[in-house]
């Protein structure tokens, strides 16, 4: 005998685990949908050469990496931005340009699992390409928005900054050529303070004692959406980048605005910087208000050419990523999941089996009605198939014994409450398919 | 630069064949939920131990196995059967039973692709484990019913035999011990005809030429199904495996009629056999009345033991899976997919960048009101925006420059005839939004 079990790494989704997992995929799918993005799908597997080198050193090694059945050297997938570069180049020519897609899908990582990190996850990303427009990144921050509320949460900050903000910054201070140093160390802000900072600044990218507090002036700023603005036009002033950055924040934060978008849930954060290499533009992090220290559950920005290693087409583009795994994870510490494993309201207990054609109509009026039924496969006791509902999460029960049944009616029992009543099957289930709802919105 | 491509037997989706395949995965869903069944998912990669052996040689050599970053011998699995097993011995304690799931997901295997099959496909299967009630196989065929109405067909037909009928008459027979070589040659009937199909019971079964026409006879029945069923009532009389058979697919014809399945979409037919070592009780085949020749698009049956290889407790089940692949296939032939490369319906042509706000604006409410809407992302020339909306599927479009914003008013367009009308926005989109559906109806 064999002895059951999962890779470490790996794991199985219990129904508990797998419809929480389902609803969200399907509220943004719905979200992603609204705005016109459209899915795709790319293969699991893709030549080696495809994904080596595309990310970092990091998912090169992580990478699960093999020879096929032909001798070829495949990988699996690590993240749903590579393949989205070669979907591109391939098929540019067809999809055409503004392309909008979506794609939710597993990927893979052999890496160390002791962070509590999962070896296979899904990721959930959208993408506009193939246009500069602001229109774009003022989309991205919509559906974000949408996207949160409508998996409900009321309290959220959707952080947003531009990368030209620092950019011109940096240029006006002559310290262009140390970005990378300089964004190193403005990062650790947090954790060692701005004196520390400023010497690393001073240490690391040879700035000078003003320079790296020119740079620190940016890590202070706050206030109201305006007086952030304010700010950040005196600082940039004369840097050609740095004044189109926050004239795209600007552009942004009014856009949302006047879409509906409440001020306190996106906010300019000039400390954010996100993938020092990729993003060129706009950036998004997105916190929990209840729970911020979870991180970011939904990050992106704006990049100016998606695939340059496949094709010569230029490919500009603005995107984001659900972070799914880290947002049930959230919603579990917050209470917002419910525990229950089946995905049907209504119990429907098997009492007598000469009435089993009976039990079968009346479920099947009941699914034509929209309500998702059980019926019980046995006729065991009574206690026994309530205690079942009970423990899987069904909200309503129908018992319906002989006696019933010759007066052609049925118990509805509220699985929450222990209340029974009485309800006629007199003419098919009409009275049913009133009754349960009131039982499910609490108000019978 | 890396030339852009997928290995051969893979291959992208793109979004004119995500959608459909998307509607269809929902559509599984909510029939699946509709019976109380609960999603589950299982690792990509499981210890190759846990997957070999438990299909056929075939998929045993068709695995994608190779060692992981600590030198563990893994394999991609290349069904949900053999996950199933292995998850169900693994968790039945805390599952309980009746234990009804289904699962969605992608399998692999490194096959031959000339056949036109793909070394990556999706499987959609459910299943009841730990019972042997026939409520759960009356269940299944409801199961199929409705999923084949609920994707669209009216015509098809769900083919359902019992293996313990042959097994009955074969025991009946004393052939028990040539099933395998009987059925082998049964199986051939339809191609070489019951004059060689006797033969060859005769050369490889050693069964008597009067033994190979009663079990020709078996073939042979047709009529309605209380003729068959009479008919194979004579036939297996007097064997009590063959009696028990005939009986559950009395019972099982009955009570699937009650529910209101029309007679001529569950049919008896015991010519098919399916898995000879696997299925010990009723099975399933589902043909399209439209398209029989593209083969069973949904098939299943009930086995004695699941996860034997796992576990001594014994898991009788039944399950089916839909085939997703052939099915589209025969939807795309019969011209039942829609050609569209974009999820949303309403276009939002961006004349005027003074208007950006105000299109927002627009399209929020749209989206509220729920509708999928498109905002165009460049003020182009109108004509190309309109080409663009046309060539991807939208069905109507939004027209609002200076001159109609100024008259709080917009040109809505419908993009199947060409007709516009102006329609006023004076107060919200409320005229938009009781405007829209009428030509989504075709009813304006």
């Amino acid at each position: 005998m064999i002895q059951p079990r999962t890779l470490r790494g790996f794991r199985d989704y219990l129904p508990d685990a797998m419809m929480p997992r389902e609803e969200l995929i399907n509220t943004a799918r719905r979200v992603y949908r609204s705005y016109g993005f459209a899915p795709i799908d790319t293969p699991t597997l893709e030549y080696a050469e495809i994904l080596l080198g595309k990310g970092s050193d990091e998912t090169d090694r992580q990478m699960y990496r093999f020879e096929d059945h032909g001798n070829r050297d495949v990988g699996m997938r690590f993240d749903l931005t590579v393949p989205l570069a070669r979907f591109a180049a391939q098929h540019i020519g067809v999809l055409g340009t503004p392309f909008k897609r979506y794609h939710i899908a597993t990927v893979y990582r052999g890496e160390n699992t002791q962070r509590g990190r999962y070896r296979e996850f899904m990721q959930c990303d959208f993408d506009t390409i193939g246009t500069k427009s602001m229109v774009a990144d003022i989309e991205t921050a919509l559906v974000i928005h949408d996207l949160m509320t409508a998996i409900g949460f009321d309290s959220f900050t959707v952080r947003v900054n531009n990368r030209q903000v620092l950019s011109g910054l940096l240029e006006k201070l002559d310290l262009v050529d140390k970005s990378t140093e300089i964004l190193r160390a403005l990062d650790k802000l947090a954790k060692i303070g701005p004196e520390k900072v400023a010497e690393e600044m001073q240490q690391a990218a040879g700035a000078s004692a003003e320079q790296a507090a020119q740079v620190l002036k940016l890590a202070e700023i706050g206030g109201s959406t305006d007086e952030i603005l304010s700010a950040l036009d005196s600082l940039v002033s004369g840097s050609e980048k740095g004044e189109i950055g926050v004239g795209q924040l600007r552009e942004l934060t009014q856009a949302a605005a006047a879409a509906g978008v409440p001020a306190e849930r996106l906010q300019i954060d000039v400390s954010i910087a996100r993938g020092l290499d990729y993003y060129t533009g706009t950036i998004f992090e997105t916190f929990l208000g209840e729970l911020p220290s979870i991180g970011s559950v939904c990050s992106g920005g704006r990049y100016n050419d998606l695939a340059s290693l496949y094709t010569n087409q230029e490919l500009p583009g603005i995107g984001a990523s659900l972070g799914l795994d880290r947002l049930l994870a959230a919603m579990e510490e917050l209470g917002k999941l419910e525990q229950r494993t089946t995905p049907a309201e209504v119990f429907l207990a098997y009492f007598d089996e000469n009435s089993l054609q009976q039990y079968l109509k009346i479920a099947a009026l009941l699914r034509k009605a929209g309500f998702n039924v059980e019926l019980y496969p046995e006729a065991k006791k009574i206690g026994q198939q309530l205690k079942y509902a009970d423990r899987r999460g069904f909200k309503v029960a129908i018992v319906a014994g002989d006696r019933e049944l010759a007066e052609n009616s049925c118990q509805l029992k509220d699985l929450k409450t222990g209340d029974s009543k009485t309800v006629s099957l007199a003419g098919g289930a009409e009275e049913l398919i009133a009754a349960i709802p009131e039982i499910l919105r609490g108000t019978a």
